[in-house]
């Protein structure tokens, strides 16, 4: 099927879907929580999904409080992005009981978690219904050996002890409390893609202005575009001094890692305007060439950065929710306060550490024979991931990433990519992520996640080929 | 030994701790994250702890970033209680290596978690490691299943549906996105004495003014006292109009019950008033008379309140971290926007989902099998909260809570609640809460914690016994 057959296809699609119940799907007030939606305002331009201003709601209540709905929260633009993914998903399946329908898209691992692991948790679990091994509340930074196992395996020559390390659910709840930690009146910067929850924090938090719908930009954000032209790494000499630097590397979406010298130059950047890296490493396992693991790989990024990062994708953790947050006791704000107590304080209030079974497996993870299974696990998505680049490439796309990370970012110059997403997902059943998602600049891209059963992999890269070759 | 006597060497003791390592234990660069501590200042008064601003840091470092502290951070007084707590046991370890120390202090569950609920755990852990029962994200509001067994087991006949509710990794948690949710233009009250996450969590989202030493308070914020006199339920016609009201019944620490007719006032006042109750129900198996178990039993509630509560005291889930926070589709903003929706956003935004392994513990927990084994364990800590209630009543102390809930509050009339606490620590190696870590109104008092082996509470109680007859 040519492009432009292809684009006629879903252009029917989407004149249909306006007045069929495929967009409305899960807007009726029983699925209304569930997942997250918002009825969609029909767009004039040709695009599935044009994020929009909530509608006020339609049914009305017999008593209104008096509270005043919090304005950072009308700020945000529709739904978080992989709700609103699960939901079109869900929509689709309904559409279409029968078809096979493959995700490529959410980022979730699909793999079993190694037994050396689990079985440190299941040990864990009954061992709570003994005297001896039972345990209540935690340290809310996390259990000592946990700290020390991931200080001696991640950041052994780079001068990072267990008590910089904070033990968490997941970076992206740490993003969510580094939010209130450093409170409304920062203004950060995040590379353009970027994981949205950085953005969306950002708002509720109320460090923006609203939202620009001419440029696809929340105001008193610094977009910091990252584009094949410039190798994914943002131009500095174009960015404003702002307070927080939100970087991610390997980066999700665009799959691309940062070179030492790259880190160098943010690293410095942040020096000299006196701004604070927040780094997120949760993608660092999958780097295969000699660009750096961990963000204090650079010499004085101690004293400029926070490092935060996961299980989730190194050993399957997403549903078992174990990550860290690295704050050095070198870096200070303006007035000489480390900001590493100003966490503590954060996690102390608002947190009450991972779940302790949770953290048996971490620990179990860093185990000798733990290191090896979380390898293998992250070996056989890389494999998933150069059989994802070799299907785009063979067929003409430009693809990026992929080399260091579980995401393949792919080029369709031109188009929207919400609608390359509808086409690929109505014609082949395959669930991606519209590169639009993560930002501006992700638009005319899409982004295919590596995670998932080698079969399902070959058969959506058979299914793709059938559509665009 | 007599009070006086015992005041005598309490005194003694705050004065030699004054310029010995007793109160500086863990201050120094190696443990300082370990657990939150600040310099204390002296007072002039015979106080072990009256807690203070912080200190500016010893320490300067090579490099100061450009970025200034959250001020909001600046206005909270010393350590989050809890955490100051363990410190300050930590130190009396320290002190005395040798001694038996119990802890009847920070609520922590002590019993075995039942069998039938580990091994659901244990199950599920299992099952994380095959094809078939590997499961990665889950949805950000908890299993449609454990939602569901949640609603029909604590809100069966009060209309709040499984889609109302979202589970979470405990209600501390929940108090703080809360917060999030509302922003930082709401006014909020709370019980005075009340958990120290409302106050702390509003005072880092930027709701409060400072901190008021003559009063002990923090500014605009609305403490509703609550003292024996007015049967720890506050005057409502002396309590100004303000957005959000916080309300734990069974209270901590006061541990009482609020009755149906209370409750009712409460909800009338909310809604006259436009407020919204966030109602803490975390004891509510502990009821034991026919006060409410929630909020939603009281007519017209669910158009004011929202409902947290948590696995924590039930099941022993400490630990292992499990919660929800019930949000009726009737609650509205000023605006008629539904604030389910925004809390929605709030987690889909801000969280994860809590560990599939610990949501299979929950579900284990809300079985036949399971409730009853809850049950078993709540009745065991009402055993101790009698044997508790019963010592300190034979010494002729007024004593509060106990009937309704794992809390004994004590009156030391006259006294401080930090010296009551020092005493107690320094005299029987007994650890307990002082009462004015929950605000001005705790004054005077000392929480006792029923959370404890059977053998320890008598060991404590013959103890008390010898340092108070």
């Amino acid at each position: 099927m040519s492009l432009t057959a292809a684009i006629q296809s879903v252009s029917a699609l989407v004149s249909s879907a306006k007045s069929s119940s495929f967009l409305g799907q899960g807007v009726g007030p029983e699925t209304r929580f569930t997942s997250f939606s918002m009825p969609l305002l029909p767009s004039r331009k040709l695009s599935v999904c044009k994020c929009v201003s909530a509608a006020p709601p339609t049914e009305q209540t017999a008593h209104k409080t008096k509270v005043a709905r919090n304005a950072n929260m009308a700020k945000l633009q529709a739904g978080y992005l992989f709700p609103e993914i699960a939901r079109r998903r869900s929509a689709h399946i309904s559409k279409y009981p029968d078809a096979k329908v493959i995700s490529l898209g959410i980022g979730d691992t699909t793999e079993p978690i190694p037994e050396v692991i689990t079985s440190a948790m299941a040990l864990r679990a009954k061992e709570l219904s003994t005297f001896e091994g039972y345990s209540g509340y935690g340290a809310e930074q996390g259990e000592k050996k946990l700290r020390a196992a991931i200080a001696s395996t991640y950041y052994k020559d780079v001068g990072i002890e267990e008590n910089d390390i904070f033990v968490s659910d997941g970076a992206k709840c740490d993003i969510s409390r580094l939010q209130l930690l450093f409170g409304a009146n920062v203004k950060i910067a995040v590379q353009d893609p970027s994981y949205p929850a950085y953005v969306d924090s950002s708002v509720i938090m109320g460090q923006t202005g609203l939202y620009q719908k001419d440029v696809e930009k929340f105001g008193n954000i610094e977009y910091m575009r990252c584009t094949p032209d410039n190798g994914f790494f943002p131009d500095l000499s174009n960015v404003s001094e702002t307070d927080v630097i939100y970087f991610c590397s390997p980066n999700n979406p665009t799959g691309s890692a940062a070179s030492r010298d790259q880190l160098t130059k943010l690293v410095n950047f942040a020096r000299a305007n006196g701004s604070i890296i927040v780094y997120d490493s949760a993608y660092s396992m999958y780097i295969s060439d000699d660009s750096p693991r961990s963000i204090f790989e650079i010499p004085g990024a101690k004293e400029v950065a926070i490092e935060t990062s996961s299980f989730s994708k190194f050993a399957g953790f997403t549903g078992v929710r174990l990550g860290w947050t690295v704050v050095p006791k070198e870096l200070v704000f303006s007035d000489g306060f480390p900001v590493a107590r100003d966490f503590n304080r954060i996690v102390c209030t608002c947190f009450n550490g991972a779940s302790n079974i949770a953290q048996a497996g971490g620990l179990a993870c860093l185990s000798e024979e733990g290191l090896k299974a979380m390898n293998n696990v992250v070996n056989f998505y890389k494999e998933n991931t150069q059989i994802i680049v070799n299907t785009f490439s063979s067929m003409g796309f430009n693809v990026y990433g992929g080399q260091n990370a579980p995401y393949v970012w792919v080029h369709f110059p031109g188009r929207s990519s919400w609608d390359v997403f509808a086409e690929i997902l109505e014609k082949t059943h395959l669930v991606t992520t519209p590169g639009s998602g993560f930002g501006p600049g992700g638009e005319g891209f899409v982004r295919v996640s590596a995670f998932g059963h080698r079969e399902n992999v070959l058969e959506a890269c058979r299914r793709l080929k059938q559509l665009y070759q």
